[in-house]
């Protein structure tokens, strides 16, 4: 009965007309109140979807933007192809290791894989899962967050990894560690049952990227001349232009990520959280990078362009674990001190001699933590301590099997590039194909 | 009643088990039929609040790419900065003051800040005005429309202002000027009850944008060299492939800026309209760039891109105050009557020796002006004389205010940076980092 | 009784007020499950149509990246000014002539045109065709393929091709070539009647625009010193950067293009037959980089990001002709094989001393062919014998007609540009004005 078609009740004032259209009736079509919040959130995931995979673009061109001209090409190279190495290894293997159903153990993936994650053509109303959406809709969405933790990574170790072990560390990231740790929580597993609460991925997606970026900048090791005679040389980036439009692209597509984590765009209440989402994602974002702002031009007596769109970058970070609770005040706080995290960070970083190229530790792994952890400010039904656990459990796979994955890998064929080939740039020395061969005179 | 779940009216045919059905049906689950209205005006909003927000990111390319290199980083920064600082004044001011309800005075807006324009998490559908759209997401969709304003400034006044009382100036655009001029309008306020007609923007978001760029133009007067020994010396942009993608990426945003304008998604007659508006729009953008086009050939025997681009700015513009009423033959009058308007305005402001970098002052404020007086010809609820006091009233107040505004900030710390300053380049002299500082040798 | 608004049956239980509801009823209000398909497909055209346009973006910086500098003026203007030329001409000649009715001969359009393709402001119910979607939205759809076709020409044809001769073949392809030949399938012609299956366009976009930029680069022939003494010389396309952010613009408007070509998105079935496309469509793509990717590593011993761009692009369009019913393995194979397809036609173009300076014509004609001969391999619906008709029969008319063209084009004053301008480059010689006049030193 549930998808049986409605007809007009004002029939009961005049029956006679309506016996004969019930009967016509009796094929089995749904009310459009039925099948309503099927197509509205399956439209919400393709939606937020591709405003997710336009972050992959957003990445890229903040990372092209950020490192030196004879670096570009490369840069640009790892981000197209770790987002269509996400989109194999996520299908492969990933999107089954991190929903396994009950329980987060590997299922027999290998096996199962080449058959019906995604359904029917022409899909049937009695075959559809009315209460969700579209699986292939799901997929797509969730495969974005995938290929997110690997951008994340990309920035870091720009300007001296070797193409090729990088690409294999996202082949595994892709496909193995990001889906293992998100299944804990997005999966079912025992985060989740804990109560531990990352509504669109800070920790997840944000600090996972980040600690995988932090094992990987700890192994290669700082670029040549970046820390010489216990002073710190800035190696500013060649396109600043390029890193706005990234930042920008990026908050764009963060509100795909945010809003389309509700996950439900098809009832008044679920609809109406999405704007929500927005309105504090947008909030965060202009709060990070105005604290950004006013603390560069407070401590360095100069406004820092880079400094205030990692900042804008981290208000988004710290507003992802929890993105509808906060009111627009708390929005701006939680961005605000986003913001001001990376604002001290970025220095202090480089007093450990962590050289990450673009900020991405600052920006995703501290602010992921930041943002986290603030979540019981704004939920009533999370706490602290279950918060922490999440924290310390998911950066601590991530780390680890991170740094055994890159200390493998270097022990195996090495991972940085020859002292030759990083003075000469990546891009001469490796592809041998220069990204502005005309201006650049290296 | 209004929001009880309806139940299949086949059962007229088959009584019995109907009985059991409508005693379920007493748990008030509203029908997707009382609900999708709501649901697809919020989406409205949402999409087009997005697109909009993205046309931040291509004033700032526009910008970035028609300053020379030397002002590029500032260029950036301030697009940056003054959509952030826009969500928070709008926010904590401007919204309010926009929508007073009754009258357009300025309401007890501080004490009201904090509490509840955004719903609560979850809205049940018994609270919703289901007659309209959550309250965050019209508030998104609107926001965007005021930073839209404080991005149209950015553009006339670069290569020569201080940073700091351009921000400070933004913070009371967006604040104040904004909303108590918009009020007038789609606050409820007199020229509302006029019959004024603009219905996306062209003189509240365009003009108004305009004509506070006008007046800062005036105050903070050319930029050295410019107007030398009666002479008009082309500063040509630095980068023409960004510039170009700027004007891409406003002219995608502009279907969300005119077609969220709708107000309204959720019935037959209103997402065919908001379908009009998407033609309509494309229409004009193209005829402006065309008439661009035809006329520099003509006018200089040569093709000038950056006219072909602010033509088609020129016609989004024109079309913005009526971009449903038009058949596309007169959406195309209207669109190439603007991309005229700039190739003509151009020289001439250049004439009377106001310096407007990227040509902001043609464009938004000529052609909004153009935009609200075509309105009749198409709109036959509205008339020229009506039309012209909300072009007059809103270009006055807004000008007059604008003004004073430069004026005290002059007075008060001067608005332009110092000769060496500006011939040095502001990125050098007042951030100390260059935008492309491998290729540009200043 | 179609469009009359249902009433709760809840009332069942409870007749009385029922039956004075019922009267309220009588007025005819549409449940939203009648109309709601209208409103999911209309809105489904309008985003699909806004994530096309973005491609003519795309189209821009890609292009914009792979020329020399000193052409990439002339290269973005050419970019605007189609898409604008795309507008005018399909509204005033191509959507008549491409959707015909019953037969596909010219319609008597000029009369035609003015008047009513689009439906009145505030369609009412019961004159809006609930089976189908906005003809505006449609319209606005269907345009930017008519518009993406001429995308494709600009590419091939840099460098050396007269702006003017390029905007009047821009001018009969969007107004006569491309309704024509997509009238045989979309509007319901031959082919469509022979069973022949493009879903989104490999052919009557992709292909078809290939095929006319074939003809173009043999009437116009190659670079100067582009094939020199029996060798191939590399023009190193000026900024990696732009190409590769065309590429992602590309890749993410292709959610729209094949999405979109759903055409409707109302019912379960359809909206997740768009999930289908969407994860499709990427996997295709990411297969092409990847296929690249290792194709030239083996190959060439070096990674070329130029042609992992081109694979990525030569999965999306190979993927075109049937998004739909392959599983994601079939897509991964099926744009594998275009990005296998690209690594090769490249290098053998070049041995038929064809210049083509962007690749499309591997890209869109080769691949574009690939995909709508790979269709029976999942669609069981279609043959290879009549994929081929289709396939010759477009490309044939497309061919031969362009080349007519481009004769008399050659004939009555010449399509290329003079040896001095080829060599001082189009932006100086043509336009007199540079991309980047204070990077370049030409």
């Amino acid at each position: 009965m549930k998808l049986t078609k409605l007809i007009p009740a004002s029939a009961v004032a005049t029956l006679l007309p309506l016996v004969a259209f019930a009967q016509d009736a009796e094929v089995a079509v749904p009310g459009f109140d039925e099948i309503g919040p099927y197509i509205m959130t399956t439209l919400l995931f393709l939606i937020g979807g591709f405003l997710v995979m336009w972050m992959a673009a957003g990445f890229a061109m903040l990372e092209a933007g950020l490192v030196r001209s004879k670096n570009v090409t490369t840069q640009l190279l790892k981000n197209v192809v770790l987002f269509s190495i996400a989109a194999v290894m996520y299908w492969l293997i990933g999107y089954s290791l991190m929903y396994p159903g009950d329980a987060w153990i590997i299922p027999g993936f290998l096996g199962a894989v080449g058959s019906a994650t995604m359904e029917p053509v022409g899909l049937a109303v009695a075959d559809a899962d009315l209460g969700y959406a579209s699986v292939a809709s799901d997929f797509f969405f969730q495969l974005m967050f995938c290929a997110t933790t690997a951008s994340i990574v990309s920035g870091t170790l720009a300007e001296r990894i070797k193409i090729w072990p990088f690409f294999i560390f996202v082949v595994v990231l892709t496909g193995f560690f990001y889906p293992i740790e998100a299944s804990w929580q997005w999966g079912g597993g025992f985060l989740s049952e804990m109560g531990f609460s990352d509504f669109a991925g800070s920790t997840l997606v944000h600090s996972a990227g980040g600690w995988a970026a932090l094992a990987g900048a700890l192994v290669l090791g700082p670029r040549i001349g970046k820390y010489k005679d216990g002073k710190v040389t800035a190696f500013p980036g060649s396109n600043l232009a390029l890193a706005t439009l990234g930042t920008f692209i990026l908050w764009l597509g963060w509100f795909g990520f945010n809003g389309g984590s509700q996950l439900a765009a098809g009832t008044v209440g679920d609809i109406t959280d999405v704007g929500r989402i927005f309105v504090n994602t947008n909030m965060a974002a202009a709060a990070g990078s105005i604290a950004a702002l006013i603390l560069t031009q407070i401590i360095y007596g100069k406004i820092d362009l880079t400094m205030v769109l990692n900042g804008a970058l981290a208000g988004l970070v710290s507003i992802t674990a929890e993105p509808l609770a906060p009111s627009l005040f708390m929005s701006l706080i939680i961005g605000g001190i986003g913001g001001i995290i990376v604002v001290f960070a970025v220095p202090f970083l480089d007093k450990l001699k962590i050289d990450d190229v673009v900020g991405a530790i600052p920006v995703h792994l501290l602010c992921g933590i930041w943002g986290t952890i603030a979540v019981p400010l704004t939920n009533a039904d999370t706490s602290f301590g279950t918060q922490l656990v999440g924290i310390v459990s998911i950066g601590a796979f991530t780390f680890v099997v991170s740094l055994v994955l890159w200390l493998v890998l270097k022990a195996f064929g090495g991972i940085r590039v020859s002292e030759e080939a990083e003075i000469t740039g990546l891009d001469k020395a490796e592809l041998g194909m220069e990204a502005y061969p005309e201006f650049y005179k290296g």
